[in-house]
């Protein structure tokens, strides 16, 4: 991979927690210079520890020319850490009312000209830019799914007063460090990743829930069938593909029937105890199947493989 | 791959349109003789072709010793080509007048030894099975996710008359086979897979509609982020990983609330002209993205990959 494309200066990393580090990796892994806060005690101990735990993966994956985990410096003042920062990738704790006090106080001190994105999850850009007097317009949300190393995905969410320029900029900014930005249009809760994941959970819980299925052979159903081509093509282009050359139009007129029919069907499970122990128990079943201490292992090893085969993929077709 | 476990005797592959030429084919992959039967005229050369076709992407996945497209037989006549059958997989027009009327002459004509095993995604097996009278019980739905020859998963759902022994055969039978079978236990519409993806397509469609996202972002979403752990685990040891040492219990415990108020925020689309509209350009809009040609053979290249990586995983894991 060739670094020639990546910003000029150092990118911020607030907050050093799990997916803070794994962003203040994957910077450092495309050869940027990462500047790193946090105030715990220890972070700066834990923060390395983590990248070089994290670096025989970017490896293989392929870094940049000139990626160091040395090009890390630290400061435990966030005011510090943003002066001269060209991104600000803010990572602190979920919460509101120290999001919003940390975000005025890294807006003060960060360049005008430099995006600040907060990795949350469930607050609305609009609320963590409200405490923001100088240039709220460049606050928004760059959510990624976790880990950032490994996961290409950030959701990029603008709130009410964020401008149309800075969201582009920070589109254009993860797409040059290797990330696959998506643009959200509205703020809703979850954003989408998550909604899209609670969808699938909703339905997987509730066929456990009337006993249609065990844990273990759901499971079995998504890795063995659809979400096989859910990693290569997202659901719309995998149901147009079914049309054949009739593509989606094709696919709408006779499937769109029996599609809406089953949408109506599906059903809303209660998460009370019974449900709760059922999944409990199916889990632990499936594990002691697939081998309790393979399955991460596995996991991480299988999707290096996946996206390196995808970017193979991408290199080979026209 | 060894052929050590396959049946002795031909498997009779019953309706060879697309999805029975693809059984027919995984099935010769796998060492074993195939009988076939379609009424249509031209149905023997068309499914020669399609076999030859798909053989050198069964040689990627490894076929069995002595496997070999020759192994394959014909007969117009179903009736013929389940003599002496050890195992029927019908994969006739979904019409359940038709199977109905097929079904009961390949009750009549099969050995009671052997399972009969119905394609069908949207018929009852207990439907299926109302017009056989010699053995129904060995009558059963083996709904394959396409293409067979490639996807592992078959969904085995057994209707009000099956016998419990041969729900246990036909699960047998796809696991020697190659296949990766999970047992249904009620006959419900869509049986599992086809819910859980009308469970991701309706947030999908619902997030277009309402303007949070464009058709080529959403796909996005899933092949860059969730999607990519869906092709190795499936929804719920996802879901259990999240929760680290504490596992599902942990996660329940954590993200229960936040997830369970996603679900009750999930809305059902409605898939009117408009929709349809804005769904159909945005699949083409991708498509011009992605390249219109490269995308199915992307598709295909990467699946094979993936299924490829993931046998290596599982031979490396203890």
């Amino acid at each position: 991979m060739s670094s020639a494309a990546t910003p000029r200066g150092p990118v911020a990393v607030v907050g050093t927690g799990v997916i803070g580090a794994s962003w203040a990796a994957h910077f450092l892994g495309r050869g940027l210079e990462v500047v790193a806060s946090d105030p715990a005690d220890g972070a700066l101990d834990r923060l390395q520890e983590s990248v070089e735990r994290t670096w025989p993966v970017l490896e293989r994956l392929g870094v940049a020319d000139g990626a160091s985990p040395d090009r890390l410096s630290f400061s435990p003042d966030p005011a510090t850490a943003v002066e001269g920062a060209v991104f600000v990738q803010e990572s602190a704790v979920e919460s509101l009312v120290l999001k919003q006090d940390l975000l005025r106080r890294l807006d003060d001190a960060t360049p005008t000209s430099a995006v600040i994105a907060s990795s949350s999850s469930a607050i609305r850009p609009t609320d963590l830019q409200a405490t923001c007097h100088r240039a709220p317009e460049r606050v928004l949300v760059g959510h990624p799914f976790h880990p950032p190393h490994l996961t290409p995905l950030v959701e990029v969410v603008g709130g009410r007063r964020t401008g149309e320029p800075h969201v582009a900029a920070a589109m254009d900014f993860y797409r040059r460090v290797g990330k696959e930005p998506v643009r959200i249009r509205a703020e809703v809760v979850g954003h989408v990743a998550n909604r899209l994941q609670a969808a699938l959970w909703r339905e997987a819980f509730s066929l456990v829930e009337k006993g249609v299925i065990s844990v273990a052979d759901l499971d079995t159903t998504i890795a063995s069938g659809p979400g096989l081509r859910w990693a290569v093509l997202g659901p719309f282009a995998t149901l147009a593909l079914t049309g054949g050359d009739g593509g989606m139009t094709q696919v709408l007129d006779h499937l769109g029937p029996t599609m809406t029919a089953l949408w109506d069907d599906l059903e809303t499970p209660v998460l009370d105890e019974a449900l709760r122990a059922t999944v409990v128990a199916g889990v632990q079943h499936e594990s002691e199947l697939l081998g309790p201490a393979a399955t991460q292992a596995a996991r991480d090893h299988v999707l290096i493989d996946i996206l390196d085969r995808k970017r193979s993929a991408a290199r080979r077709t026209p």
